[in-house]
């Protein structure tokens, strides 16, 4: 089984896999299937039985489970970093604390079409891919061993892709991951002062200031954030206080489907199909740790949803990793002019 | 100028650096020179002209500053992160910060044998780069703006690297790293309940299990961290404890060149020359806050100075960033019997 390590000096956990062991001579350069190899693919249609069973689907019409004629499908991942069978032992290694690896990890097929990447899909099919990440989260928190669901999307090998055919993955662990704590404490802390949200703040100096905001939608907007640690790094976030991407109902991730289209587009105008990340920062499950309800009592004032877009152009070196710094050549403000001002192509 | 923003709800600094501006076209995917381009090398003997004035050298015999006949050299980079020109200001912006760019960035030119990496340097070679990074440390300390002085090193090009000849690179803030701060509070923190230093007791721990125990010299150990964040990420650390790498005598520095050439030889018997990053972490400059003398009342006694290694063989994808979890296929303690039992071939 896969173990949780956290690191006592850092204060970072690390997944310690061991469903995807690897001994020194496995250690190729990362390769990614050629686009172009869609027979032996695992997500095309026809080839359902070579993934493990699907554990949700969004059907076309009349379908049995692990057969064709879906427009988006979730399966198990076959070589999973967190596994959901076993004890959730926590235990200490002298100085050091593991916990087991209990978890899930989990492939959204985005689309039937292997050569159709998000960029390409049409906003209503951006919405079921939204659907379907909202409706594995409501699920996943059923387990109260869960503590959080991290959806996010590799694109492109540099992005971490190792499959062309379009998809997204989720993480569900039974810790909070230290990111999402991070920015909890300080949402909380915010609102512990000021009764007010920090992202809903940060979207109003944002729009009144202007030139950081991207791409405006009727609900959301997308902006690039004042300190970006990459070029183009961008946030989505819902102009109307929300803290639970889970709690969103279809005509949001509809508006929410447009804006990623848009911004897509204008991306691949820009920076010529760049590899990139999607991460999507929800509130955690709704599972108090015993002792400590008081935690959950304000999260739907203080936390707010958003999704971060980070475009692969430029490399996470030493100096990044020993430092905590980033170093971007792009300040936000012209990344937003560039988005602002793109022509896209009609699709 | 460049500028240090901050990052109010991640609590992370990026540095905005102006000198390196890309527009959305100049993104192409990054190339290294080839290896074999010796004679447009601007580190190679006879090329002093074209690298910005040397700011310090190891001369192999009599020579005037940027000439031939160096074993070292130091030049400021070229295209500079952050520049030492300047006020150091610190203003608001709206509900953000931001600090002016100010700091040096330099290249360490290792040898002047553009074909010889470090893992093929001898182990007096390897400790002139040492005394290197140690002597720019303490002169960039004089500058009471400087709070910092990171010294990494990136070999390859999926490690960062853009040039083939040896060389490291520091880059001087007047703000401590996140990372380095995180490390520090811990430490100090251990210390404060304990009066104990807390890598003196790791050290102490891990040699008493053995197991995650890659090589031990007179005075040094390398080991592979308990959570380890990367498969063979290794951590070099003196076993007598001190605060401060520009304190190290250059006897001390001879056994870690001794210990980092037998590790650089195991490492590339075992996983082909892969690009890997090298970090020193070391006390920041003794220069107090204004207001805050006590932060550095206790530094000798609970920092302890280590080198963090990194091989750059796994990806650093959405996941990674959006969590700050890491996934490692190899637990460490199979990564330091490899390393323990690889049989290296005599230089």
């Amino acid at each position: 089984m896969s173990e949780l390590r956290f690191d006592p000096i850092r204060r970072r956990w690390s997944i310690i896999a061991t469903e995807r062991r690897f001994r020194p001579h496995e250690f190729k350069r990362p390769v990614m299937e050629p686009p172009g190899d869609v027979g032996g693919c695992p997500f095309e249609y026809g080839n359902e039985h070579t993934t493990p069973p699907e554990v949700f689907a969004i059907p076309r019409g009349p379908r049995l489970p692990n057969t064709p004629n879906w427009s988006v499908r979730v399966v198990p991942n076959k070589f999973p970093a967190l596994g959901i069978e076993g004890e959730l032992s926590r235990e200490a290694v002298g100085i050091f604390d593991k916990v087991a690896g209990i978890g899930a990890h989990e492939v959204i097929v985005e689309t039937p079409d292997h050569l159709r990447p998000m960029a390409d899909l049409t906003p209503p099919e951006i919405s079921l891919v939204f659907r379907a990440w909202r409706d594995r989260i409501v699920d996943l928190r059923r387990d109260t061993r869960i503590r959080y669901v991290l959806l996010f999307k590799n694109h492109g090998r540099e992005a971490g892709a190792s499959l062309y055919h379009p998809h997204s993955q989720l993480i569900a662990t039974p810790i909070i991951p230290t990111v999402v704590v991070q920015e909890l404490n300080v949402a909380r802390e915010h609102w512990g002062h000021k009764e007010r949200c920090v992202f809903c703040d940060l979207i109003a100096q944002e729009r009144a200031f202007g030139d950081r905001m991207a791409i405006e939608t009727e609900r959301f907007v997308a902006l690039e954030p004042f300190a970006s640690a990459f070029p183009f790094e961008t946030w989505i976030l819902p102009k109307r206080h929300g803290h639970d991407f889970a709690l969103c109902p279809d005509d949001l991730l509809e508006d929410l489907a447009r804006l990623l289209h848009d911004f897509l587009r204008r991306i691949r105008a820009l920076l010529d199909d760049p590899p990139y990340n999607l991460i999507l920062h929800t509130a955690p499950s709704p599972h108090p740790r015993p002792g400590q309800p008081e935690f959950w009592s304000t999260i739907e004032y203080d936390f707010h949803w958003h999704i971060e877009f980070i475009p692969r152009i430029t490399r996470i070196a030493g100096f990044e990793w020993g430092s905590g710094y980033s170093i971007n050549p792009t300040p936000p403000e012209e990344a937003a002019r560039f988005l602002r001002d793109v022509i896209v192509e009609p699709s």
